[in-house]
């Protein structure tokens, strides 16, 4: 209930804080008998890690993965999988002159006025830190699904006006890694560095927008009123830190369209029924139909500035504050992961769901 | 489980076929006590209704709310309200030749494979019919929100290209009414009708734009981390037929603007806290902050169209479909009162959440 | 949340008043494709219904049962059920009197301190009459799991002092529907007879266990923690109106064993692994074992008797007050249906969440 | 939905196995600003633990709490809270021989059918060590209860055919740890002692019933239908490891009563409305009526015993096993402070769930 928690039948409960002791979650629903062991998780957390490069903030986590439960002799035994990572290197003190400030398009102010209490030191439970857990969750969901062949990609299509240009379907995970930026396209991958850079040694952030796309999903995911597949991925994604907007299929500029040609017309192929286009994103009615699953996710400009900004503090007076600590000019490259990771959660949640469909 | 209950304490369970005897719906968590009847819920359904202007589609439902339970001497008694609306003007014999063919970006295909077997008439639960219930739910919880002197409106943003220009928060409820497209840009609603009507005339329809603004929300409502009130927000959106895309505050145009641009410097007005710019849309860390909520939501072009189409029939095999019966043109006029119910859901069960967590 | 549903996968969400305009239920996660029709479900209200022998109530309730959506050409789609049993004998000027008086262990008293406001006809929401529409569910459960090979049988162990001599594992359903109280021991039944004929015509009730055998359930329902089998049939039984306690397998007898005698000790049959007893009750570890479940529920006298009793006023004030109305002397016979229901919309929804545990 | 998972607002996710590296829960819904340390859970834990007395295992787990988030500057700030305990005392290699055995009135034999894998050491998961966990979840509850005067006693009510009497309105939290059964009648408490000496010295078990009792809980906690009071007592009760039975009020005695013995007569002390006898159990309706919560859980004797047993192996193959390690020859006395804590979570659940009812 009180909103840790996502999925239904895989499920994660998240929990844990910035500067807290460590951060973790339960993943509850995994099936038995998979191979599981911690170098399936640490890649993924490694892809989402502070300081991995210039691009990113320094603050040097190692995010080194711990598995508590649910394993034996290397393989999941059907029951919940703890997953804990230690915090290792805060430096609550950059935080200490905030702890009567309220950050200026961070989650001081709400905290504070919903619960009369928050933890100030790196943003506590508000924190982009706590995903970390949420993307090795999503680490075993991909294993899941991989053994099922379906494939989740994800990248940064824009970064502030900057734009990838790329062929949706071929875009490889060889070519999203590429590049610190995680854009296929190398072109623009350069110019989006170079935009994040110069906004960084401005002291300032910018935004921008990841795509993702999800490969060989079966015909039949997702559930018709409100657990929609696509209503899910909606959530899942705005659930994350700094997203502001999300897209399936043709979204925003669909609008602009006319029926007769926004229309998905069907054709067989092989035996296999198939659109000639995907306006639809892979979802009709709220179900999969075995296009590619394709959707956007807006991402806010970093709300921690390294300039003066003006404010109230706790008490309501004007005062003026500026960003310490070690931020992200750009939170797009590190969001990469997790936007793959929430994903797959909802995926594998559904697929699960979907077995107890035809059941006669 | 299977997708069709929404909320949590506040919570409605959606049930019904387009075609069948009535669709309905079972509303739980109403707070004993209100003044509740027919008439505080009919008019929200008037808005929704079919035939309601030349805009819209003519089948011609008369949709007449029905209270089951929940109320005793005109008012609620805190057990669920179940609410049903008799389907009396089916024509089925419209679907005749549907039953084998599956429509293009309709859900015939998905449902289909899915299930393995699927209500022809109408569409049968994919249809937008069922959002009827959810109209009638959300006037319940529109009314007790108002008891609160929150306050939702909603009006059409853009169809196609044309966009409105309004004041943000200066919209009124008379302004959204005085036309039949519910736009409350007056110049703009004129060259929407024409755009309507024109695609109409052309056997096509077309997509657009629906804003929402919430007002006079409390502080603290929204739950820190996947049941953000924006997550929650977005996900109610996309479960709505033919909508493709939700935006909070800033949304895509944020993600071209830089930190020091978007953040939303806090200031103290008269006691209050308030914030200078509104791109975070009234939600900071999942919580809203007390300054207006704003979104919008994306619509494609109803994808029943009056012309020719290619699809595949159930075997595979190519075929001919050509749009019967009477439908929208344009989906946006009665979307209206569908996407300020399900906020209404959304921001009722969120206001009952808030209450259990400064219990001590 | 409020606490009208149960199941997860096979969800019922349960609404209506003894004395409004209809009662009835939603199930939600009934498979799709499975052959359904009111024939399937009136036989179950039937044996729940009032003024069936003279035993029971002389209401008369004819409770036809109504089918409002999730079935096409007579078969499931997968989509919510929607069922109704129209009120149609209230005689609310029954409870005239008792409008500001609490009935001895009636829930008049908590229902008005709860809500501030409760519907005083027929008890409203606390009336048994509503478990009508969950032996309506359980019906559809109970065909669902036929077609397994799964049969739930239940009757009266007991009346007050007068107990059943039965060989357990050769109760037939025949047996139990051979007499009015639902006892397959005859000359039990007989003297159960006299005796609830006994207590009517002293204006008094009288209590008595029911018990419940399920035969032919696979091996692996259940869940390890807290949704163990017997946690959820426990719970269920609960939940019916005037059960006080539950035992699984030894129950309390068990109590007074020492773990030598009590172990069921593991056999070889066929290919099959038995065990010799079954103190376990058909679940180990909160999950089936195989061996037929076997628990059973008490049932307290009903709360409203022919004599007058003292009690409060809404004032608190002393007052007198005298069972009016037509009321059960003694609700076993009539609750054998609503236990079985009960259990197998327990069995149902653990047989779906089953089919997604061994997935890979 | 795996089952891992108890409550709704107050929620308990439990994660762990007996002999994996920890095992612990995450309890989401404490409400922010309650001094919390250490210090609060561990007396609890203390009481679970195991070689506490002669009269428990021998093994030497010392359960030492650690608290991983939701705290900060020792008050809880709303967030989860995650609780661990190491694991430090595994011999995992007493089960070695049982790798291919089930033992009898385990659950080796279900985890193995329904997973096809099982934590062999120490039962993995079915161990009641992982009750651990929700006595410290427990003592959370607790603490947030007694804050409202609501108190939880616990006690053995018998072991064997041994009964405790005593005068059940001044049991005494002294009187129940004044010896090592827990039981608050000190004659009934010597024989008990002496009982479980017997049976363990010739490698046997036994079993019994524990009361429990709650004391000053307001009017209103319970949910009509499905989720009564009793209903979730009842579940939480039959979720302990070898719990087979549960009564509230009158329970099983209270079926060979008549209505005119049995209904509890309102009537009014000093403005508050009370009953003179409590035959209900302090809940009517599935509501709780201020008068004290009085129930009794039944408990098997241990499976685990030191006598030779015969069973069968994995591949259905006769076998005999005998049981090695350090086990409980009964497990009421360690069994009080789970049924407290168990009582505690489902009590701070529905406290906080109608906080949300009488909400206009």
């Amino acid at each position: 209930m009180a909103g840790d928690s996502l999925g239904k039948l895989f499920r994660i409960t998240n929990w844990g804080e910035s500067h807290g002791p460590a951060i973790g979650c339960v993943v509850e629903g995994c099936p038995a008998g998979l191979e599981l062991s911690k170098a399936d998780i640490q890649p993924y957390l490694d892809r989402r890690r502070p300081g991995q490069s210039k691009l990113v903030t320094q603050r040097k986590e190692s995010d080194q993965i711990q598995i508590l439960s649910g394993i034996v002799e290397g393989k999941t035994t059907g029951t919940p999988i703890s997953l804990m990572i230690e915090n290792t290197n805060q430096r609550s003190s950059d935080y200490d002159e905030m702890a009567n400030l309220f950050r200026p398009s961070h989650a001081d102010f709400t905290y504070q006025k919903k619960y009369g209490i928050r933890d100030v030191a790196g943003g506590g439970r508000s924190s982009a830190r706590i995903t970390a857990s949420n993307v090795a969750a999503g680490a075993i969901a991909q294993k899941i699904l991989k053994a099922q062949n379906i494939e989740i990609l994800a990248w940064v299509e824009s970064v502030g006006d900057i734009k990838a240009n790329c062929q949706f379907d071929q875009v490889t995970d060889e070519a999203i890694e590429s590049n610190d930026v995680r854009c296929p396209d190398s072109d623009a991958a350069k110019q989006m560095e170079a935009k994040i850079l110069e906004v960084r040694k401005a002291g300032d952030t910018i935004g921008g927008v990841i795509r993702c796309q999800i490969r060989n999903i079966p015909v039949g995911l997702g559930e018709p009123v409100f657990d929609k597949l696509e209503a899910d991925l909606a959530k899942a994604m705005l659930s994350i830190n700094a997203s502001k907007g999300f897209e399936i299929g043709s979204g925003y500029a669909g609008t602009q369209m006319q029926g007769s040609q926004h229309n998905d017309i069907f054709y067989n192929e092989s035996g296999t029924t198939k659109t000639q286009t995907n306006h639809s994103g892979g979802i009709q009615g709220g179900i999969s139909n075995g296009m590619p699953i394709d959707f956007t996710v807006a991402f806010k400009p970093v709300a921690t500035i390294m300039q003066k900004q003006k404010t109230v503090d706790i008490d309501g007076k004007s005062a003026e504050i500026q960003g310490k600590g070690r931020h992200d000019p750009c939170v797009l490259p590190r969001a990469v992961p997790i936007v793959q990771a929430m994903a797959a959660l909802v995926i594998c949640d559904h697929w699960l769901l979907n077995k107890t469909i035809s059941s006669l």
